[in-house]
Formats: C-alpha cells, structure tokens, sequence
C-alpha cells in the first residue's frame, strides 16, 4: 500500500456507494433483534424499582410463579456471587463484575428508580406482565442523592457501604464519601495565575442525557443442557458482551456464543449488557429459549445514560493572548455504580490548547441515577461547554478574534497532553485557518437578537484489537468478515478499504459482521475506531490474500513469486512482458494451484490518533419565549481521509444533531424522591427535523500515518461542540452567557430578563 | 506430535466423553431447520409431476396467483439459463450446473414422478398447498425408461436429446443412448481365463433405495433488496450449496451466507440442494423470508436415493486358489441426470484382491428416476454385494475356507489397485487373521436352516480441504470452529482432538460450526473424513495455538520461545528449572503479552486412506416364509485410532443396520408408468430394533501415517459388507444364492422352493 497516496490514485476510496444493508432497511425489511424468533420461546419481562434508593427487605414471588403460563422467576438470589474484578485488558479495562451483575439485577439494595429486582418468564408478553405484577417486594426507603454536587456533601447519604472506584479512575487520596477523585497537573497554577493579566472564574452544569438510540434492547438467550449459551441480540461488541456474561453468569468463555444482530442505533449505550444474563437465567431455569425486550420507559429508566456534570474553571491570560494557567474542578456523575465518562471528559477539556500551569480535580461521582454509560464523545459534551465558553469569554474580554486567540495558545503535533503523551500527528493550525477564510466565518449577520459562535474540539479516536477474514470465492467475489458490528454504515467503508487494497470492484466484496464462535476477538464498535482500526486490519489481511495470489500466479507461469506484481486487480509476469492474469481468472483457477485462498488476522492498530472539528453557528434568540432557532451551521472536521465522504458527511451530520439536541432541549426530569418523571420519547426531547436546519459540512483530510489510506475516526467528535458553539452563539446575540445544559427556552428567558436592568442601567 | 504414539499416551483421544449436542437432542431442545422462524416468512410449497417422463406443453399459474394469500409463483422460466459445466474441483470435480438447476426445476421435460414444476410461496402452508393444487399443467407423456437395462436397449426412449456424462467419468468411446462408459483393466483377462481351472458367471440386480434420514429437507431463504442471498438449512456441505446455488441462481458467490443448522440424518444425502434455489427465486419475487418443507413423500420421490445396478461378473481361478482373470460389467442408475455412484462402485469392487487380469466394463445410466446422489460408501454395498457373494462361491466350489481363499489373493499395502494408485497403508492381514481368530468364527453353529457368511470390504476414505479457527480465552476455555457439519458427533471428536493437542481437558474446548461468511472453505462431511481430516487441520492449528503460547511464556520470562517446552498443558522454562506456568494462567495474561491468541487454518490432507471391515453373520431362514432372521452379528473394523470409541462403535452399528436393511428389505417400488408407489415411512421398509440383534464390534487400530494420532475415516464402509455376509449366510443355511437385492421374502421363499427339486434330484 505504500504508494496509495491518500490524496489521490484511490479508484474506491473516496466514492460513495450504497451499503448493502441500506435498502432493507429503509423498505422495511430489515431484520432487528425484536424480529428474532425461536420455537418455543418465552417472553421475559423485568418488574423494576419505583424507588431511587432503597433497601430489600423481603421479595415474594409466590403468586407469579402459580399463575398459569409462567415458567420461571428470577430475583438477584439467582445470580451467583461473582469476584468483585475482571482484569481483561482486552476489553475495556479493570471491571468490577460483581457491580455490573448488580446492575443487571438487584441484590440487597435498589440504587435507582428502574433497577431490576425480579424478572419472570411466561408463554407470552401479557401473562409474564401480569406475573410481573403479582410480585411483592417490601422495601426500606432510604434517602437518595441526585446529583453530584448533593452527592459530594459532607453530610449526603452512603450508597454504596463498600466504595471501589472504577473505570480509568486511579485515585490519589482517600476516597469522598460517594465519589472517587483524580488529580492531575502541569506546572506551578499559583505562579501562572499570578503572571495573568486576567482571570476568570466560572460554573457550569449539565443534566444528565440520554442516547435516545431508536431501538430498544432486545435479546433473546438459550442456555443449553450442557450449559453452552446462546445469545442473539443487537450490541456494539459481541465479544465484550461475551466476557461479561461469562463473568456475571459464571459459564466458561468457550460456552457462550453472541450473535450480533442488525442494530437500530447504539451510540455508546449498547456496548455493556443489561438483560442478557437475566435471560440467560431465565431460560436455565425454564429450559426455553427467552426473549426480553425492553419497553421504551426502561431504557431511559434502566440503561446508561450520559453524566450530569457540575465543572468549575478559573483561568488565567496575560492581556496579549497568552493563556498562563487553568484550575478545572470537574465532577461527573458515575449514576449507581463508579466509572462515568470523568477521564474522558478531563482529556477533552485540557487538549486543545498549551497552557502551561494547569490543575485538574477530577471527581466520578455515584448518585441514585443508572449507571452512567458511554455516550458518543463521552464527557466531552459537557466539557466543552465549560472551556470553550470559557474561551470566548476571555477572548471577548480581551477584544480578540476567537479563532485568533485559539491560534496563539493552539496545541500542535507534539505538544505534551496533560494526560501524558504527545498529540499525534495533525495539522490544528490549518483547521483554523479553513475556518478563518470560510465565506460563513466571513459572512456578515445582521438582525437583532442574532449572534454567531464557535467551538473548537480534538477527539481521540481508539484503535487497538481487531480481526478481519477474507476469502476469495472461484467467481472471483471476496468474502469478508469482520468481528465489528455496523453502526454507521462500516460495512460498506470495511468492503471499500477491500476492494481498495485487492484493486478490484467493492461491488465483489461482500461484508459480514460475525459471531464470537466464528471470527477472532475484537474491542467492540466505540471510539470511533471501526473504519480506522478494522479498516487497517482488511487492508493488512488484503496484502496477505494479494501476496498468496502472487504466487498462485507465480506457479502457473512457473516462475518466482518475486517476479509477478500486481497493480489495480492484474498480475503480472515481470520477467515475460504482456503475461497478466486477471484477479477473476486466477480466483477461478484456485483449486488446481492449491485450493482456497483465504487469510485471518487478528491485529492492533495505534490508539490516540486524534480528529479535529470546529463548529460555526449562527443563531437567532427570541427573548420574550427563550428560544433559540438555529440559522447556519457549518460543521468542519478533520477525518484523515473520508472513505465513504456521503457517510463521512452524514455521521458529522449525525453527532451534531445529537450534540444541538442536547444543547437545548434533552436532560433528565427527576422528582424529589428520584422518580424519572419524562421516561417517554414524548417528554425526553429529542431534536427533530423541524428544530435543525441543513448543516453544512467542510472535509479536511490531513492523514493518519497509522492507516494505509490515512483514516482517521470520525463517528463521534461532532457531538462535542455544538452546546459551546450555541452558547457562544447566544451571547452574541442577545450579551447573556448560559452555563446550565441544556439551554432550553425558560433559562434563557431567565437569562435574558435578568440581564435587562443591568443592561438598563 | 511427533512423540503421541496413537496406541499409547493420550489424555483424551480414545475417552468417550458426552457430546455437547446430546442432551439437548434427546430430550428434544436441539432446534432443527424446521424450528427456524423469521418473521414475514412466508411458506413455499412445490408442485411435482406425477408423470415419470413427459414434455411440459404449458404450465397456468394465474388461479395460484390469484388465490388470497399467495405472494409469489414460480416456474422453470424463472430458473435463469446458467452455464453448462462449472469447474470447481475444490466441491465435487466438474459438476453440470444447468442439470442441477434443473433436478431443483424443470424446463422443457420432466423427468422423473416428482420432479418439481411450480412453486408457490403464500403466508401460510394451507394455502400455499391450496394454491399449489390450482396450477394447471399439461404434459405430452414419453414413454418411461426404468431401470439401467432397459435404459440400455438399442431401442430406449432417449430421456436427453443432447446428453453429457457426469460425475467422475471420463469417457472412452461413443456414448450409448442413456449412457456414459468408463472402461478399465490391467492385464491381459483373455489369457488369464485360460490359465483359470475354474470359471464361474453369475448376474446381480439391486434396487433403488434411500437414505432415509429422518429429518426431512427444510430451508428457509431470504433474498434481500441488494441480492444478498442468506439460506439457513441442514446440510452436510455448506460451501458447496452456496457456490452450486450461486451459479444457479447467478448471484456472486459472496452474496450468499449459508447457515448450517442442526441436522437429523444425511448419510450422503444431504450434500445436494434441491428446494433452496425455489425458495430463494420465491423470496427474490416476494421480498419476504421464504421457507420451504419437503414432505416425507417429497422426500422419497425428489431427492436424491441411491443406484439401482445390473452387475454381471465373470471370474477365474486356479485349482490352488489364485484368482487369474475377472471381468466386471456394472451397470449404475444415475437417475434423471448423470453421475451416479458407477466410479465409487468399480473402486470398492475391484480393490480387495490381486487379480492380474482384470477389465471393468462401466456404465452410468439415465433412468426416469430422482437423480441418484450419494449414500453412505456409495455405490460400495451393491458391487460387494456381487463381488463377495463371487468369492464366497468360488471358495465354496474350490472348498476353501473363505478367509483363507481371501488371504491367498488378499490386496497389502503397496499394491496397485486398478483405478491406478497404490493401496496406502493398512494392515489387511491383521484384518483377516483378527477374524478367523475370533470367537465368533470359531464357534459352531447348529440347527437347521442356520448358515454363516461373512463379506470383507475395503473403503476409500477422503481427505482433502478442510478448515479450523481456534482462539483461546482468557479464562483458559478455547473455541473452536470448523466448517463441516456435525452428522455423526464430530463436534466432539474434532474437540477431543483439540485438547488432546493442547494438552487441556476437552471440556474447555467449545466446538462450533460456522457459516459460510465466518470460516475458510471446506470440503462437505463426506467420504468419512471430517474427524481424519477437520481433525488434522485441528491439530495443526493446535500446534500454532502452542507456538504462540510459547512465545508468550517467554515474554513474561524474559527468554527465548525456543526455551520454552509443553506438555499436558503445562508450559516450562528450560532454562530455569521449576519456573512454569498453566495453559489457563498464561491464557489469563495474554492481553498484557500481545493481545487475543487464535488462529485460522484452511488446510490439505491426503485422499484415499483406506479403511477395512469384515461382518461375520449368521442367519437363520425360515424356508415356509422366506423371512430371514439375524442371529449374530460381528463387524471388525480398522479404524486407525478410534477418538471416541463409543461413537465409533456407533458408526459401525448405525452402518451396519443401514446395510442390513438394504441386505433384506428396502427398495423403491415403481409402477408400469414410472410412478413411485411406497413414498412413505410406512411402505418403504426401513429395519427396525425388531430386526436387528445387538451388533457386535471389533476394533482394529492400525495406524494411519497421515494424521497425527492415526486417524481413519470409520463411518461409511460398515455399510457395504451386509448384503453380502446375509447373502452368503443364506447359502450357508439353505443352499441358495439370492442374486437379487433385497433378500425379501418373497425371493428367498422363491428361490428355496426353486431348488427343492435340485435338492431331491
């Protein structure tokens, strides 16, 4: 591949075909997880927790289990005790099992209104709901704590007796009563705040959000008379699921087998399970197939949502520009068990820009929410929304041009995370520079009340493990499998890099996603890496296949495999001018030089590559009623090399929508007992079609040296700047800064009639 | 490997460990094709001629098409025109893709009662049969031809205007009307029936008969809107039904997924496709999931049976017992399309015995008749019924001990069989000397009308492409896939052979079976060869599983893999006395030394490792009745190295009952104008557990050089001994030789009253 140049003499890349599952599903024809069916199959439903914080006194399930039609019930007493970590480095670092087995089911206590406390299996949906409902559990009330800043009080109520941090946390210092904290730092900040010019000090806070996927969770699991369990269900990593199931049900890894279906949205929240081990008892139990399908007001009740955030900076600048030091107090809530998106969203805040005397106090906060879970982008979002109003705060202080005062305190290539490693190859300067000349950021905007701004964000795409299978078919159509499900149209962007890399027609490749018993181990499809990292995998596995058939060729020319080459889908004989073979004929002729020719790799790919992206938006405020009607939005982004660009286009499209969504409308409406009061696509407010205008997207394509074509991720960072970029957008339209997320119409009717009297005066 | 002596040292080969699909099986969880269920499926059904041989003039589908419920109507006219021959010698040599697409549909003629015509696919099977029954076809009746010597006569109904021959013949002169010849010799056989003391003529008939698996043929197909083509079905070959249904239905090969689900019973016939096309053209027409469920009568009528044959031998010896001169005419039906059993048939008649002048005379037959396909040792059990009964009798007229006269002529390895490669290794002697050791031959046998008789096969097993993916876990298990379908308990053997390898217990080794999409190219479970020749290519990927263990043992020790040994699971540095760890201690640190352990092997091993089996029977015949009874059964077997010893006995119970069946009562029965009047479990005589004694087993273990433990393929040949070791029985008993197969009743009665006045002479 070393002389694919990613500027050019691509004949795939950088096309646009239709994705072989596009058609099925606009027609309907699709089959989802709630389509899968077996014979004999039972239906599970999942009576769940009214309260936020409870103990279990007493749980009575005898009148479910004598109505006719039932045929098994499970409470948390069916769910073994399991060891309290998981170190699989291959899937998503130090796990605490026994918490994600308690997440699925309760045990002693209830940690939010929707936790599982019992769950029956019944011959159809309606005789398992009312079995459902005959279950009596008696429960002790205990005082729930909302939110993280409650929840970090000196006086909040315990939730969990025995605290253990989770997720990437490495604690410094003796753990807060519900929170586990990580300090990180550069530099002296005392020194730096004294050598500014100006300092800023300021709050802000986000509701805790929801993916709002369109399909709910849906599985359906057999476990066997030899304890061998199947389960099909739609999930961003099947083998991730794999090794947690076996954990939490304590069935050997070989037993399991996850067959990943078509999946209907997953964003980060279908990448951990929730219902598969209940259904995996339930069907041990009644020794039948059971599915469970999760009813809309569970998921929002019941899954992983996004954190609520409470983050306070303080900033320092001398007057020419020059940032000198930061102070972040970032806390994050974690929801009922430890390991929210806090790490995630400290890289997020602190890498765009060199500042060098910086303190970060992280907090990953356990409040009677659901487990917080991935979501896009995870905690970049909510703090971007802090820093990158921030910087145009100070940047209007100072009288600067936004993007000027970005370009003089920008991180480059090189410059030193404060995480701790360099920023890996990309070209920041030139996105602010595109930025800068384009005929949006050029435009003049006129009208009262109108106001534009931007927001600038860098993302770090995952690479890591993933596996990849070709095989070559006699009619010279390829097979290729790949252990990542598709999200976002990865299949066609896999079957492109293919095609691409063997130089023939992607139409000859076909895409599969398959199962754990079937292909190597794969990280799941998160972290933007399926088309990268997946994608360098197909391409490693397609010199594999090209050099096997370099020497088919070789044997049928009797001569050295050194001596054939192969340039855009045509072998050739370097000794005998004009002796060629097209790949087709020599995929025909397979059986008689040695039968099949197929390669599977399971390989790694370099973590950390980062995408960049600036969001420009002008916005119209009307003051009497709050609201905020977006006028132009133009989306720039830095995506190495756009393989599918339609697709490209349409995942930035895509996170941006998300990230207007929860800009201005979505959060979480909690009542003062913790009851999910807008558990419903009614109430939990999701952008639509009337709320967005086109947005227009600028490509810029600096390539990643870790990937033969030069892709970068670009699922996710879209979603990060739009509520900085709105936000900004609205103080310079109507002089108000909103540091509560959402922006939704009565803050900033708030906002705006707060700020006339000292406007009057 | 090198150091497992297959008689000694193995942990698990030669265990009987329970097979991970049993429990399920018998207590009736296991989920066949027919549980299989998509939603909007619709249900196909097939409407067949009733006329064995005719011109279709018109076929009128608008009553079905107009009939409620009906989605799709198919005919021959949807079949597209496809290639005459495809060449694909990794499936099944050069196969006729245009006569296999119309075995599934007829164009122009039909050519067998049964033969498909129409297709309806309607939202439930009532009314797809009520719409079925609504299409009008008219025939121009031909005259039937319906068996192979009639077939035969100058003066035939050509059933092929224009014929090609099929299968593995190569033809050496002008073909007859019906049929294609393969001649072969050796020697000079007028010269050798000079030198004969003794020359004796006998003629040989047998009828059609099935496989009669129980499970019926079911499919379910959907075609989707990007002619992605996904079948799940029960099959022995998943890779060959998706490259014949390709070219059949003209989609790319990587369009299609072939799923092979649980199968009940395939002994041959079910490595063949027949209604997935139909329902795949219903699908594409419907744009649902369709699926397709023959009916027992179906079955019988439209699948694939096995040959009726004329044989006629001609052989001589000499006084002392040596065989001089032989010529063989054996006449095969193929069915309506050629290429039957004829060439398996001449290689089992021809290769026991030296016979220095020998010509075969071969001919592949068209008959009105369902193509014939392949049933277990194909075409084994009708030439042995010949060939044994011709050795039996010549030893009788000599008064030779029929071991004895086998010995004097008996085929070592090395020797040079007739179809032209030399005999690999195999211990024949040993075979014969285990025999007429055995307490069974030894013992007298009294009473009247009891006789004894034994028949002595040799069969070639295949080798060939066969792939393997393993991958190890972290928590020690180890998953394992392969692509050949599981008839006979090879998931466990080929598990067994895993751990074995590895040096782990075979309960950590899960066995699966994948889809065409998720695993290299494989040859059909045929020829006996999944557990020899999957099972070689498992040890292979074994071998490279503990490669790369080794090296990562050495990571963790900071030494060369060349330092590292293993032995029963247990890796060890050589370097360091006493510094060692387990195969589940290093697989739990494998992410923290490289990442996943796994590896994929499409592989090659040799064809035509010969198996042995001599049946030693005695009977006891009723003369007044003709019915035959079994009083004791004995089959001895070489079966290399047999893994699972339970289930190869198994094998050699479950073939011999099949061979016992066929010995005395299956057969089909055709009326005058070629229509098939027992198409059913009731008239279609299978042996029951009323027939059968217990069946004993004798195993031999000679090894096989071209597999790791010495594996031989084991469960076909015991099919091929007992029409004639019941044959010679019978003589033995009763002084009669049936030449008729089956020995039914009628024919024993008729032949004992034909030579009471012989008797009384």
């Amino acid at each position: 591949m070393s002389d694919a140049s990613p500027k050019n003499g691509f004949n795939v890349v950088g096309t646009s075909p239709i994705r072989p599952d596009g058609l099925d599903k606009v027609t309907g024809r699709a089959q989802f997880a709630d389509d899968f069916h077996l014979p004999n199959m039972l239906h599970g439903k999942i009576l769940r927790s009214p309260h936020a914080h409870a103990r279990i006194v007493s749980i009575d399930t005898s009148a479910a289990e004598a109505l006719p039609g039932v045929r098994a019930v499970v409470t948390g007493a069916d769910f073994p005790a399991v060891r309290h970590e998981l170190l699989n480095l291959g899937t998503a670092g130090v796990l605490n099992i026994r918490e994600m087995s308690e997440n699925c089911m309760a045990k002693d206590k209830v940690l939010y209104d929707g936790h599982a406390v019992a769950a029956v299996a019944a011959d159809n949906p309606h005789d398992a709901e009312l079995a459902m409902n005959l279950i009596k559990v008696e429960y002790e009330l205990l005082p729930p704590v909302m939110n993280v800043r409650a929840a970090m009080a000196d006086d909040a109520p315990v939730v969990h007796e025995n605290f253990h941090p989770g997720g990437f946390i490495a604690p410094t210092e003796k753990y807060l009563p519900n929170a586990s904290r990580v300090q990180l730092g550069n530099g002296d900040p005392e020194q730096g705040f004294a050598e500014a010019d100006l300092v800023l000090e300021r709050e802000y806070t986000a509701e805790t959000i929801h993916q709002g996927y369109i399909e709910s969770h849906v599985t359906t699991v057999t476990w066997d008379s030899n304890d061998y369990v199947t389960v099909w269900t739609a999930t961003q990593g099947q083998f991730a699921l794999r090794d947690h199931l076996a954990d939490i049900i304590q069935v050997p890894i070989s037993n399991i087998n996850v067959v990943p279906l078509e999946i209907g949205g997953g964003f980060g929240g279908k990448e951990r399970l929730y219902i598969d081990p209940v259904a995996a008892f339930l069907s041990k139990k009644s020794q039948c197939p059971v599915k469970i399908a999760m009813r809309r007001d569970e998921v929002f009740r019941a899954t992983g949502p996004s954190s609520g955030t409470f983050i306070k900076l303080k900033f320092g600048v001398k007057r020419d520009g020059t940032l000198t030091a930061a102070h972040l107090h970032m806390a994050y809530e974690a929801g009922a068990y430890a390991g929210g998106p806090l790490f995630l969203g400290i890289m997020s805040a602190t890498s765009r820009y060199n500042i060098p005397n910086i303190h970060i106090d992280g907090f990953d906060v356990i409040v009677n929410k659901p487990t917080m879970r991935p979501y896009r982008a995870p905690g970049a979002p909510q703090a971007l929304f802090a820093v990158e109003q921030m910087i145009d705060e100070l940047a209007h202080e100072l009288g600067m041009d936004p993007i000027d005062f970005r370009m003089q305190n920008l991180m480059r290539t090189g410059d030193r995370l404060v995480p701790g490693f360099p920023l890996a190859p990309i070209d920041t300067e030139k996105m602010m520079e595109t930025v800068k000349a384009h005929p949006h950021y050029q435009a003049p905007l006129e009208g009262a009340n109108r106001g534009r701004g931007l927001a600038y964000s860098i993302w770090f795409n995952i690479g890591e493990i993933s596996s990849a299978r070709m095989q070559v078919n006699p009619d010279g159509s390829v097979t290729l499998a790949t252990a990542s499900p598709d999200l976002s149209g990865t299949r066609i962007s896999l079957a492109m890099q293919a095609a691409e890399a063997l130089g023939i027609d992607v139409e000859q490749v076909s895409p599969t996603v398959s199962d754990t018993q079937s292909i190597g181990f794969s990280l799941p499809s998160v972290g933007s890496r399926t088309t990268y990292s997946t994608g360098a995998i197909v391409c490693e596995v397609a010199q594999e296949i090209l050099k096997q058939m370099c020497e088919r060729a070789a044997l049928l020319w009797e001569t050295d495999a050194a001596d054939v080459s192969v340039e855009h889908g045509v072998f050739s004989n370097k000794t005998e001018p004009g002796q060629s073979i097209t790949f087709n004929e020599l995929a025909a002729r397979m059986f008689e030089t040695g039968g099949p020719i197929s390669h599977h790799r399971t390989g790694h790919t370099q973590s950390f590559i980062p995408g960049t992206a600036v969001h420009l938006v002008d916005v119209e405020v009307d003051p009497d009623t709050g609201k905020v009607d977006i006028l132009r939005y133009t989306i720039f982004q830095d995506v190495g090399k756009a393989v599918h660009p339609d697709y490209v286009e349409g995942q930035m499209q895509g996170a941006a929508v998300q990230g207007i969504g929860m800009a201005l409308n979505e959060e979480y409406f909690y009542d003062d007992e913790g009851r999910l009061k807008n558990a419903s696509l009614l109430d939990y407010r999701l952008p639509t079609s009337l709320d967005v205008p086109m947005l227009e997207t600028v490509v810029l394509e600096t390539p990643n040296p870790a990937h033969p074509f030069g892709v970068r991720g670009c699922g996710e960072i879209s979603i990060a700047p739009p509520p900085a970029a709105i936000a900004n957008a609205i103080h310079d339209a109507v002089g108000v800064r909103l540091n509560s997320m959402p922006m939704a119409p009565h803050k900033v009717c708030a906002a705006v009639n707060a700020a006339k009297p000292a406007k009057a005066a």
